[in-house]
């Protein structure tokens, strides 16, 4: 299969899930608000991709999720060029990908991040993964999501699950705070040993999140919470823009790359508080 | 003078400084609320210096203010080496500093932050500065503390005030975003001609900025806001966030060097917000 086609089976599945996602949110919120769109352009002189992004805020569910959805193109800078694979003699470049960020309002459920992309320089790769971040600790709710996640590893490769989910432990990681980001998931990234083989896995963890976000919700929405578990909730989400601003490398490799700001930042959370 | 002497005159001065700032702060408050001292250590194995910040919170002017007061001391790690003047070829370091980092409750009172440092390695320098983020335009307010500035500038030397401006702007800046984080102020660093001359300067700033947050809140800590001004000033501190996440030295020198976190962090909003 060549380049152009893997281009197009990859965005036209990153597209169609975007509109699966914002379709199954507004449906929990019962369809009484809408996702905000917003197309945008990576330059405005020539064509070098953009793509939409997708906001919901103030929901009786979501106090902001963002499903972002992105095709972009043109040639690296030279910093960028030197620690991208396959770009370091050829600056050009072709990424697409969907990322989703659920800042919920009850402080049980946990804040979901999920993100798939394909990037293309002189070869192609998938990378992405999806983890969840509570604020309440809830060990049915950690065993329930990573049982779903190695069910759906294993039907792809035995070996996924475990490695995944240490690469997951790893990424989302504060070393100044000797902690986690959340309770883990798992996370990816050059996977390009077959490629249809990769795809497969690629949709099926998009469908897999569906699934988990869905459930997840569902199990809580209704829970009361108190005023002290929204400030925990509220600290939690400071650890977590720490987390984007100083280490995250898809915001890094956003800004880089002359992306949307709105876009790029929508992973930041509505309220956020610091001791 | 040798290295000994100018290290304790300089750290004596810091010292001091945060006294005379933390007692100006709590006088403000009517002496109602005090700060809470927290005294940490480097490392625990070794003597490497550590610091003392005091944070005061929830006030009837200052939302969350930082006093911070360090001084550390040991070997800089290989990354560190290469980046930091006259450390290349041997990495023992000293430095010492005292920042402030102020955020208001009344959205018409911008958060103001001031740093002096001294630094040593084979050699020794000065940096810091002081700069304003209001969240609502006040054109008068800017004229007089650039104006107060100026003037203390000009008692040293009378190419400093265009200089340092020029960089603190150039500094406080948000690349992704387009904008400065504020209105500016002066900022420098590798100050190191004159020993006796610097010093003279950094202490002239330090009362410079202890004559500046009293006047500026003095004069509109009565001033009634709205609701929409308090949203502006929990964006403008997203916004706050993000500039020391993604781009402050001084953030990334303390993590990387082992600091206290929570007196890193302290710069860090007690609430913001993102749109």
């Amino acid at each position: 299969m060549n380049r152009e086609i893997k281009q197009k089976l990859a965005r036209n599945w990153f597209k169609l899930l975007q509109d699966i996602i914002c379709n199954d949110i507004e449906k929990l919120e019962n369809n009484k608000i809408k996702f905000k769109p917003k197309i945008w352009n990576r330059t405005k002189i020539k064509d070098e991709g953009g793509g939409e992004f997708r906001i919901l805020k103030d929901g009786k569910i979501f106090e902001k999720v963002g499903v972002n959805f992105s095709e972009v193109y043109g040639k690296f800078s030279n910093e960028l060029k030197k620690n991208i694979p396959g770009a370091s003699k050829d600056p050009n470049f072709w990424a697409s990908g969907v990322s989703v960020v659920m800042h919920m309002k009850n402080p049980h459920i946990p804040a979901l991040h999920f993100n798939t992309r394909f990037i293309y320089t002189t070869h192609g790769w998938f990378g992405g993964g999806m983890d969840i971040t509570p604020c309440i600790k809830d060990h049915k709710e950690k065993k329930q999501v990573h049982n779903e996640l190695r069910k759906m590893c294993d039907r792809h490769n035995k070996n996924y699950y475990k490695k995944y989910k240490k690469w997951c432990d790893e990424y989302f990681y504060l070393p100044h705070r000797k902690e986690t980001r959340g309770i883990g998931g798992i996370f990816f990234d050059y996977k390009k040993d077959n490629w249809e083989k990769e795809f497969k896995f690629i949709r099926d963890l998009g469908i897999t999140f569906k699934i988990i976000f869905n459930s997840t919700i569902n199990k809580k929405y209704k829970k009361k919470w108190t005023r002290k578990e929204k400030e925990l909730q509220y600290i939690k989400r400071g650890r977590y823009a720490e987390f984007n601003l100083l280490y995250d490398r898809g915001t890094k490799f956003g800004l880089q790359t002359g992306g949307n700001v709105e876009g790029i930042l929508m992973s930041l959370p509505p309220i956020a508080k610091w001791n």
